[in-house]
Parts: structure tokens; C-alpha cells; sequence
């Protein structure tokens, strides 16, 4: 089922990767398991805060982003992981019931001399909500299985 | 309850922020909610994959780290929220039953121009497993009320 191997990924390309819509439950959930701070807890501390009401979680933020990145892409690559990111901008707080869409842009590409049979790519992510403000930036790298190892 | 205000942050400091050990079925649930990948998803996928076994999302990796950041940290303190980090590294894989240990050190600290009641912390984050792996390493920053705004 793998339509996108490493060589496929070609620099410059775009992929619009779909939408998502959080809702305040989901919101409070994420944060109470994992990032229980006021402002992403409790709709009356997010507007005394600086965002100024109920707020994801940046976790929450790349979690999303991360799940329309493999129903909408790397679910039909050769995906193998990815070591890291080298950059990470929460831009803009996330409301509930914003929309959130995302667009993915492959930047770079090389071979992996010390695994053969992968190649790794250098990608931005860029998610903004129903007002067109960026609210989450990423820049980072994947690994994918080639069609031919070198 | 603010027990660490900007000015208390002070560089150089270290801070133990506790331990998580993540169940298979907690890595299960996390990935099919935000990472639905087949290495996180199932043991013998998992065993096919370069990571040799079934392995926590790495952005599950990071929330388990931003809740012991949470409570063993920022819960006390004027944490407003983060712009964002300028590295995130996974280093080795996360497996059901590893002990993760975090630890927090605090690199640099700065007044924020535009908002005189808040300053701006850098810090990093390692994260290693009881063989003493690496398997986390985030820098970035955090915003923090002041006692005595600008």
C-alpha cells in the first residue's frame, strides 16, 4: 500500500493535509492528562490569562497536526520515524471549535549514508485556523524507506 | 501558591522533575487517537520497524514530559505559556515498562521588551530511560510572570 517512497518526495512539493476541529471537551481532556495548566483547564483562567480564554494545549496543537500528517500522507508512504525538529513556534493560541488546517512542504532531501535502504527528508508544517492565523509552525526531519537502496 | 516568579529562574539551575513509565496500552491509545503508525499501534510491527518493538509516539514522548514539567515545576510557578522550541530531538525509542526520568536546566533568562510584566526563560529538557539512553532533548522557552514587572 506505499505510494510514497524517499524518492518520491520531491523539494518544493505542497500537500494540503485536511482539517481538524477541536472541541473544548477535547481540549480539557488532552490538558488533564497531560498539560494540566489553568488556562487549558478552565474557560474563566484562560480569560484572565494572556490568551485570553480556553486554550489547547501546544502538544495538543502538534498531536493534531501529527494525525493529519499520517491520515493524509504518511499513512500511504514508507515512513520510518523521524529523529527531531529544528523548529517549533506556537504562533497563536488555539480556541475550541477553531478550524485548524494544514499544509505540508518538503524542503530538502538526501540519502542516509549510514542506512542504505532510507532517505531523509526536511519538511515545514504550517497550521492556521479559520481566520488565517498561523498558529502553529514546524520545521523537522523524516525517514523513509527507498524504492532502490543505494 | 507562586513559588517561582521570572526572577527566580535564574541560569544554571538544575531541577529533577520526576519519572513516568508508560504501559503498552497507554502508548496504544495515545498513538491511535494522534499517531496511528504501525510501529506504535502493534508489538509485531513494531518488532519489523527500525525500532525493533512496539514504541511510544514521539509527540506522546513529549506530553508525558510537559506532565512532569507540569507537576513538578510550572505548577508552582508564573508560567504564561511558550512561543516555542528550537530543537526537539527523539533519540531512542520510548517501550512499554521504561522508567523515563526528566531533567530541567534552565540556560538563559531575559526581560520581554513588549510585555514589561513578563520575562522569557530558555531551558532544556532530558529526558533518558533506566539504561541511561537519551531519548528526549528539547530546548526552548518559556514565559513567566515577573514579581516586580519593568
Amino acid at each position: 500500500m506505499v505510494r510514497y517512497y524517499w524518492e518520491d518526495l520531491q523539494p518544493g512539493s505542497v500537500r494540503e493535509l485536511g482539517s481538524v476541529t477541536p472541541t473544548a471537551d477535547e481540549i480539557r481532556a488532552f490538558a488533564a492528562q497531560f498539560d494540566p495548566q489553568p488556562f487549558h483547564l478552565d474557560e474563566q483562567a484562560g480569560r484572565q490569562s494572556v490568551f485570553g480564554g480556553l486554550c489547547a494545549s501546544g502538544w495538543h496543537t502538534c498531536a493534531m497536526a501529527m494525525r493529519l500528517t499520517v491520515d493524509n500522507f504518511l499513512r500511504e508512504s514508507s515512513s520510518m520515524g523521524s529523529p527531531g525538529l529544528e523548529k517549533l513556534s506556537w504562533l497563536h493560541p488555539v480556541f475550541p471549535g477553531d478550524r485548524l488546517t494544514l499544509r505540508h512542504t518538503i524542503l530538502e532531501s538526501r540519502p542516509l549514508r549510514s542506512k542504505p535502504e532510507l532517505g531523509l527528508v526536511r519538511s515545514s508544517w504550517e497550521m492556521s485556523n479559520q481566520h488565517g492565523d498561523k498558529v502553529l509552525h514546524m520545521e523537522g526531519y523524516g525517514m523513509f524507506r527507498r524504492r532502490q537502496p543505494a
